[in-house]
């Protein structure tokens, strides 16, 4: 199972080809991680390039990703940056937005598939006549390291936190998130959080020491902070996975689709969320497009509904901070028409 | 004059108040000060709150305010928050979505006038027959000394920059970061920054002790990084008062006038920016809307016109680095109707 040393090792990796993107204190003890500022408007980029990197050689036809459109972008980013060649699998329900990214990093496209899972099929066979690198959008321990880096950093930059709130998909990014923010525990046999990782920060951070979290607050759960896992009602792969004991397919709706509309939770975040650290939170799409809203009106974080859904599980009392408590929320993409910020 | 001190009171008057908006760092040495994520959307809340928070007991009447739209959305959101009344007076220019956020503060509003100036005008004559607190858009020194205190931030945050890049309308802003980053030199007569301004900054960001200032490109001017005070070509008020010797009207046009529209420079911003850290740039609206679609499309930043005139003097070439230098780009206003972010 991935540990908190793949993340560690991942970060030092991807260093200088991810932003670290700041976190925003915007009332005491409340935090954003503003991961939507990431190279290509999300997180995934962290994992794509975790992946590619972790190969060594690329093989001539480069690498090959299926996505709902962030992981395809990000994919595409970071095969543009590395020099290697990309083919990104779009089922049709991707936005154009999306799309017109993905042309714009010169990724080659094929649209295929009403969903995800239909889309990633197509990518699988592809990949098996090519030879290229597959990427994957959730289920592959290096992406699931890579996005754990953001745990990393949301626990160096807060000082520690009691609670992170981050949405759910495929799976691999709130996974890596509970991972990367165990600070130890997988070596260390579960204790809670004491291990430095000054070293892994930027200069201008400071350094964490495990210390402050819980500070002022309800204490961390056993190995890390309390992990608060957000789906829409209308894709709830992890609490269908949660009630049947393993990952089982989910229909695919709402206004999130096309970027948290993965069919069933990957194999390796089930191994992960169903730990005792996680919480499953579900949230309607109307809560979704209220804090979408929100972000942009009171805060100026321009968010697309995926980006929205963690910060939703607060704004409807799905999740209810205790007094005190200390909670990062993870605002996790941006790649949205602007326009649909006002009118929803 | 406003001195280094006074931006050093002010942060500590309006802590609490105001966001510590985050620094994010888009390439090595090349800082985005995320100032549009203030609330209210601009830096002008951090003026605002120093003025009325300086003043003591407010009258009966409250506080009033003249403004392009930020600082009438600064003063109300303020008032609000201190639980005093607020009048405010915008031009016949100012955006419905700006007039919109000033209603949903609860503050008294009069559109009159075609330019700032002129709404200016009636404010001054209505705060004579009411009484009420006068908080000026920027030629007060309270104001700049509270905008002053982005320019404290951006010295701890990014551990010390050789430039800062900031707008310019009455110049209050840009004036006040050239004394907030000036570390000591109004009291120690000009020499250059060695000052510690620990304790001003939050826990997680580290402390500056000033020595990294000048690291690895070309060094500060003497009292302080150099300031970049760019100003959109259709209204150069800087440069006006550069050349005549003393602040002038100029005919105000152009994309941004909503937001740095002011007739002409502030009398306390040219005592300051007149100063030999400061050089006046001036930027095209061709290169203002074309820095707001790269601040949209590459970085997920949705800033106004007058929020993307900083970032218009990198990217157009009107400033240009040396190699190795650190430059902190301020980017100052978010108050803008999203759906334009692509259309410009």
């Amino acid at each position: 199972m991935t540990g908190y040393d793949d993340v560690l090792v991942a970060a030092e990796r991807i260093r200088g080809h991810v932003l670290r993107t700041p976190v925003l204190e915007i009332s005491p003890g409340l935090f954003f991680k503003l991961e939507l500022l990431q190279h290509s408007g999300s997180f995934k980029v962290r994992g794509a390039f975790n992946r590619i990197l972790s190969a060594g050689e690329v093989p001539e036809p480069g690498v090959i990703a299926a996505s709902g459109g962030n992981h395809g972008l990000a994919v595409a980013f970071a095969a543009r940056a590395l020099g290697v060649r990309a083919e990104i699998f779009v089922p049709e329900v991707t936005s154009a937005v999306k799309v017109a990214g993905l042309e714009a990093l010169g990724a080659h496209i094929t649209q295929t598939g009403a969903i995800y899972s239909e889309a990633a099929e197509a990518a699988a066979k592809r990949a098996a006549e090519t030879g290229a690198l597959t990427v994957h959008a959730y289920d592959q321990g290096e992406v699931v390291a890579g996005q754990g880096t953001t745990g990393l950093e949301i626990m160096e930059q807060t000082g520690g936190v009691d609670t992170v709130v981050a949405a759910v998909g495929g799976g691999g990014f709130a996974a890596g998130i509970t991972v990367g923010t165990s600070a130890g525990s997988a070596s260390a046999g579960g204790e809670a959080a004491s291990r430095s990782v000054a070293g892994s920060g930027g200069a201008s951070d400071g350094a964490f020491d495990g210390s402050a979290a819980g500070v002022g607050g309800v204490a961390g759960r056993a190995g890390g902070p309390r992990i608060v896992a957000v789906e829409p009602e209308r894709i709830p792969t992890l609490r269908r996975a949660l009630e049947a004991g393993r990952p089982v397919p989910v229909e695919v709706s709402g206004v999130a689709a096309d970027a948290l509309g993965a069919t069933q939770l990957g194999g390796l975040a089930f191994e992960i969320l169903s730990g005792p650290r996680v919480e499953s939170v579900l949230v309607s799409d109307e809560a979704i497009v209220a804090a979408r809203r929100t972000l942009w009106e009171r805060h100026r974080v321009a968010a697309e509904p995926a980006g929205s859904a963690a910060y939703a599980a607060l704004l409807s009392g799905a999740y209810t901070p205790a007094l005190g408590e200390r909670v990062a929320v993870v605002v996790c993409g941006s790649n949205t028409d602007p326009a649909t910020l006002i009118t929803g």
